[in-house]
Order: structure tokens, then sequence, then C-alpha cells
């Protein structure tokens, strides 16, 4: 009998995908760092054919990879070296909306879209939001403790999760499907597996937190003069606007080549830097009167130099597409985009000296930088003709060397996978990472759950 | 050499108080169910003196309870059976506000007021708060996750934790003290201690999450004739209101008892339900009027049948202290107060369902219930004469074993310790219980921190 025959037995041949029936997707997440395609595909249909996936798995000593939708940009769902795949794709479906509760009850494999649709149904909003909300699902959303752009009002994926279910590495189903805000029974188990991208056990279920859907949302594009005045903005707005959803900074270089490339003419002059802030709205005057009025305060005492509101959801929609970017992933082939975190006060003179640092060693590459600077998260944009591994190494460690000086994040909100892991100690100290393996070691002591990823070998 | 000369020549005879030197406040939580004072009491005065201690008493297999406020109404902070108390007391004080990033760090042992008053002259709020806050500290705060009144605007304290540093059983100091809202870097071990009351690590230092400070607060006492109108009015106010910042509703009997004992009459007759609405406000007339319109509109579509605005501060307060309920607290003394959590819907049915059978058991008890609607927490408050242990055990099997019927939590935010203990598996499986033993064992293989709490034997 070997590893693949048991699975068969167990779950059924159209559950075990082998050889050829593995198609090309199964090979890597969006890093598209996956080098080889996996041993085998199981795709359980239930949270009990994951528990005797794993339990087989387990007795064989066989490395499994949880693959969700893929989006990844770590490397995390890669599952290389003879490990085999579990893909959620047939755990999928919304099983309750509590309207009272606030609450969705949702199974892993459930692309992330087909459940903010189904909140929205109910006129509820299911407030984790990310730009591959069309393929991207649920169990991958929670495993990564997807970021996005609704968390300066929301929270982080973490922070929207009442209830979970999972199974662990021995094929252990640890259900606990939490509907309430507060529950203080012991050890919160759900922040074990929210976060370490597979490693720890296989998310099958969860409850997610609902909020009201906004009837209405005010969007404006201001100019502003110095990272200091962004920071004040960022510190009135969160004071005057408590619908407050959105607060993204795009400093000039990035603004400017989004803008040029969308044929757009935004601003008379690019400011130093370009600033979306965004609010829930009810759709009343009153609220578009307070909006204005922030914004009109935030003129005349100088700390913005200019302001657009839109006037419509497809002004809005044009905003949003400079921050978002596209016209620069097309334009620039092979564009590098890390995702780190600094105290909010410092992403200015980081920017400034990453900047600096990364042009001395590549004297003609693109450097830019925009991000969530109200969740204290900056996206660094670096482009040089015919970038290779080796460019790629020293831009890893030109930029993480910067956020070890600085305190910061080497991952906001990517995730580690493996292609951060190596740099894993510049953010976390050696007891910490330690902790970590004692955590691993008492979840997975076989280590067949994605091993090789987040910790360093 | 025994463990208290070595504890005493690492640390300093200051820091080790025994015999006669140690003082009835050590003794026990607010529960006043400690049995015997400690062996030992320990007042470090830094994170290194705590390591100190730990690895000592980890050495010699000596049991430490760690010692806030000693506010907990669980037993979690008793030292018992032979055991060391630590006392974070002397590790006290604020260390920085940052205000460009919104936090604050601070040392354990600071009384949460203190960090509030802190937070409050920098224009900011620190929002967890709840009644104990003269006398609380901060390192309690975090270890049982406290709830309290701010959780419907800005979460549990766990989700206002950024950074923290812990030592470990073995005398490792784990420190994560990170100031970003975004930081997927590998395993969150914040969450490791947050909620765990002691039993996985002592927490030394925290960073926490700071939000603007409001100007002002609008505040209004309302009528509800059924608990579905409760919860009707409940989800009009999260979605017109976003500065939403109190919910608590109050069942007929608790509310006519508090307004009688402090001889207020608000109503002309008591609802069956009354329900404190609060929201932050920048102090404009405009916020006044959007939340007087949403009262109008509750009023005219019979969610409400009346609503009394606060006119000032002074009139805020007078609903709060109906709903703090000191008054019911002297009258009825030996008052026992559950705290429990269920899904927001069914908190009608199960008050319905806890007081009948409570009133079959006990047919002369006073049974009331009160809570933050808001949050999925209820509060229970028994009162008989002459209860004794036969009838507090009673009463905790009738409403547990209720909780466990509708899948509720036996603790919202009181946390397990000692009193809740024994019915922790009305709310957590077997396989979770049998998964946070091995975290407990992976994190301290000797069981030397506050052994007996939380986990059954």
């Amino acid at each position: 009998m070997s590893v693949i025959t048991d699975l068969i037995e167990a779950l059924g041949a159209d559950a075990v995908l082998t050889g050829a029936a593995i198609g090309e997707r199964y090979r890597s997440d969006a890093s598209t760092t996956g080098r080889t395609l996996p041993l085998a595909v199981l795709r359980p249909a239930s949270t009990q054919q994951v528990s005797l996936a794993l339990q087989i798995c387990d007795r064989y000593r066989q490395p499994v990879v949880p693959q969700g939708g893929r989006t990844g940009l770590a490397g995390g769902a890669n599952a290389d070296d003879g490990a085999i795949a579990l893909s959620l794709e047939r755990l999928t479906g919304i099983e309750e909306i509590d309207v009272a509760a606030g609450t969705m009850t949702v199974l892993a494999g459930t692309p992330l879209e087909v459940a903010q649709r189904a909140a929205e149904e109910m006129g509820l909003l299911l407030p984790i939001d990310l730009g591959a909300r069309g393929s991207c699902q649920i169990g991958g959303n929670l495993s990564t403790n997807a970021g996005g752009i609704r968390v300066i009002r929301h929270g982080m994926t973490r922070d929207n999760v009442l209830g979970l279910e999972a199974v662990l590495a021995d094929g252990t189903v640890l259900s606990s499907l939490n509907k309430m805000m507060k529950n203080n029974t012991g050890y919160d188990l759900r922040q074990l597996f929210i976060g370490a991208e597979g490693t720890l056990g296989i998310i099958t279920r969860a409850v997610l937190r609902l909020r009201p859907l906004p009837a209405a949302r005010l969007t404006a594009l201001c100019a502003v003069e110095t990272y200091g005045a962004v920071v004040a903005l960022l510190k009135s707005a969160q004071r005057d606007l408590p619908g407050l959803s959105a607060f993204e900074a795009m400093w000039d270089s990035y603004f400017r080549f989004n803008t040029e490339a969308l044929a757009l003419s935004l601003f008379e002059n690019p400011p130093p830097f370009a600033v979306i802030i965004e609010v829930d709205s009810s759709g009343s005057g009153e609220d578009r009167e307070r909006f204005e009025t922030f914004l009109g305060t935030a003129l005349e005492d100088g700390t913005i130099q200019d302001a657009l509101v839109a006037q419509s959801e497809k002004e809005a929609r044009i905003f949003w597409s400079v921050r978002e970017g596209h016209a620069m992933d097309q334009r620039l082939p092979g564009l590098v985009n890390l995702d780190i975190s600094l105290p909010i006060g410092q992403l200015g003179d980081f920017a400034d000296d990453c900047s600096a640092a990364l042009l001395q060693h590549f004297p003609n590459a693109h450097v830019s930088f925009f991000g969530h600077v109200g969740d204290s998260n900056l996206h660094v944009a670096v482009w040089k003709d015919g970038i290779d591994a080796h460019d790629l190494h020293a831009i890893d460690t030109i930029a993480y060397g910067l956020v070890r000086q600085f305190k910061g994040s080497i991952s906001a909100e990517h995730g580690i996978g493996t292609l951060k892991r190596d740099f894993l100690d510049h953010s976390r100290s050696e007891a910490e990472i330690a902790v970590m393996r004692r955590i691993k070691q008492a979840l997975d002591p076989n280590g067949i759950l994605n091993p090789g990823k987040v910790l360093p070998a």
C-alpha cells in the first residue's frame, strides 16, 4: 500500500488527482515561483474527508500543502519536493447568515466575492476585501490573515473571524463555530490558525462577522505637500469622520506614473503626496456636507493644497484606478511589489531612505511608494530593466535591512511563505522564532503541514 | 538552599515578601474565594527580575501565580496551596505615547485608569474600559482579555493590543513590541498570552492602540416592548449611528429594581426592556440632530415606545447608574452575577428560559438580566436569602446547562479561573481542551504558571 492508494480508498478516486490529471494551476500561487506539480492533488468535499486525508498523510509522514485560490504572493501554497496539495475547492458554500447575530458561517473553499455577495443580498457587509476577491478563497484569506483596503475601518481578517473549524495534522477536528463577540472560555485557539499559512492546521469552516452595508461612499483625492501633513490629515480624518473606510497615500513618483499612464490630469501639478479619503455614508446630504466641511477646513488650515470630491461612483473608480496601479504593472513587466509596515510616523523617512538606497544600487531603477497609510502599511514598487534573481535578492536585502533598522515588519499583509522566510529574523527575535517552533512541534509533531513555509529551516 | 533564599538572593529582600510581611490583600481576587495567603509575594521591578524569578521557580518546580490588581471575578489570581504570588505592582509606568502611530507603550502593573488619563492628556482615547478601572492593571486586563462597556465600538482588549512582552515559565523574554496595525510575520504570539489568565506566560509590557478622543457623547434611554425590537433597534443603530459606542439593555426586573432603589422615575411605566444608546460625538449640533432624528424615526416606526435624551453629562450618569446597578449590589448582599454570551438573536429566549428554570428551583429568588447586548453579552443577577455554596453550584448548573443547550459561552468577559473551570466543557469540546493542554505543555512543561486555573485537572 502507498499513501496514494490509501487516499484513493478513503476519499474515492474523484477526490485524488494524480499524474496527467493534475492541472498546471496547481503548480504555484500568484508569485509564480512553484517549481513542480504536486505529487497528487486531494479535493476533499467535507471536513470529515480532510480529516481522513490528514490521518493517512500523517501516518506516512507525507507532506501536505493546503491550497485555496492560490492568489498569495509569498509562495505559501506551492507544493514542491514531492508534497501533496490539498485543495479546498470542493468545500464550498455559505451555510448560514444570522442577521440578528451579524454572522456568516461559510466553508473554507468559498471564493471571497461569493461570500461578499451573499452578505450584500442580506443587506450586510463582509468587510474582508482585496483585489483578488474573485479567485481567492475564505480559507486562504484566514490562513494569511489577509489585509486589504478596509482595514482602517473594520480591522484585519483576524478581527472579523468569530468562529473557526480546523483540522490538525493528526486528523483531529477542532470545531469552535462561535457566533459571539465576547467569549473568554480558555485559550483562543482560532488565533493559532489565522495567519499561520496552513502550517498548524487546515481551516475548513469559519464564522465571519458582518457589518451594516453602507448605503453609499464618499471619495476625495487630496493633494498634500509633506508626509507630516499626510499624518495630520489622517489624524483629523480619524477624529472627525467616524465612517472613515479608506486612507490611501501615493508618493509623487507613483502618482505621476499612473496618472500619465492613464492619461489623467487630476491636479494642475502632481503633488508630493496624493491621498484618497473615503467614508461610508448613509447617502444623506448631511453626510456629504460634513465630508466637504472636513475638506474645506483642511484646505483652510493648509493641511491639504487641493481636493477633488468624486461626484459619481465612476469618478471614485478613476481615483482608485490610479491607486491600484494596474497600468504600472502592465508597463513595467516584472515589477517588484514589496509589502512592509512601520509605525505610521516613520513611513515618510523610510520611503526617503529606501528610495535613496535602492537608487544608489540601481541608478536606473524606477522606485515608488504607495500604501494603506492609515494601517501603517507601505508598498514599495521597484522596477529595473532585465531584472534577475540576483537583483531581486539585492532589493530584498536593501529594503528589509532598512525595515529592520526602523523596527518594522517585512510583511504587512502578504505573509512569509517561502519568499520572505529567510528574512523572518529581520522582524522577529530568535526567542520568538523558537516559540513558533515549539507551537509547530506541539500541533504538528511529524511536520507534515506545509513544511518549509514560514519558519526558516 | 530553598526557592525563597534563591529568590531573595536574585531579586533582593525588598522584592520578596514572606511571613507577616504578606498583606491580606494578596489572599484573593475580587471573588473573595482565595483560601490562604501565598507562600511568598514577589514584587519584581523589571522584566529582567520577572525572568530571574521564573527561572528559579521553574528549577524548583515552584507554582507561581501572577497578580495584577486582583479585581478578577473567577478566582484566577488566588495563590492557594503553597503557591508564590508574583505581583506586577512595581512594574508600572507609561513608557511612550506615539501620537502619529496612535500607540501607548506601558508596563503591565500600571493601573488602567492611569493609562487612560495619560492617553487623554494627549487628546487620545485608550478604549479599554471597565468598572474596576481604578484598581485593575493593564497586565491583568490583557491576561483576562477584559471586555467592558466600549467593546461595541472598539472591540475586546485583544483587539486593542498591538505589541506584547511576556516572560515564559523558563524565564525566556518574548518581546514583540509592535506598533503596526498590520504585521503578518509568522505566528501571532501575542494572542497566546491575551486571555490565558497567566497560565502560559507573564505579561510585562504592552503596546496598546489609541483612538481619537471623542469631544462629547450623546446618551439616550429608550423604552422597548419586545426583545425582537431590541435587536431591531441595535441593527438600525449600527447602520445609522457610525459613532455608536454603547448599547446596553436592561430587562424589566433589573430596571425596576434599580430605578426604585435610586428613587428615580424615568418612564411612566417601567418598560419590558430599557436600552441605553450612546454615541461618540464631535460636540456639533449636527451630531445631536442626527441622534434625535434616529430616535424620532424609531419612535415613529414603533421600534421604541419612548426615549429620554440626556441633556447633560449628569443626566447621562443617571442613566448609567441604573445600568451599573450598585444599588442592587448593596441591597442584595451576596448577589450572584453570571457573565455569559449567546448569539444576539437568542438572548431573549435564553433569559426567559433561564428565569423560569431558576425560579422553579428557587421560587423566592430575585432573577434579573442586563448586559452588553450589542456584544452578545448577558449578565444574570441572581439573589436568594441565605445563599450557600450548595445554592451557588445549583445556580451555575442550571444556567450553564442552558448555555450549553444554546451553544453559548459560560464566560463572556470574566474568564475561567477556578470558579468556571469545571464547566469549561459546557462551551469547549474535548478536542479543544486537549489542544489547550498541548499548548500549555509546550510553553510551560513543568506546569509552574498559575496551575489549576483555566484547564480542568
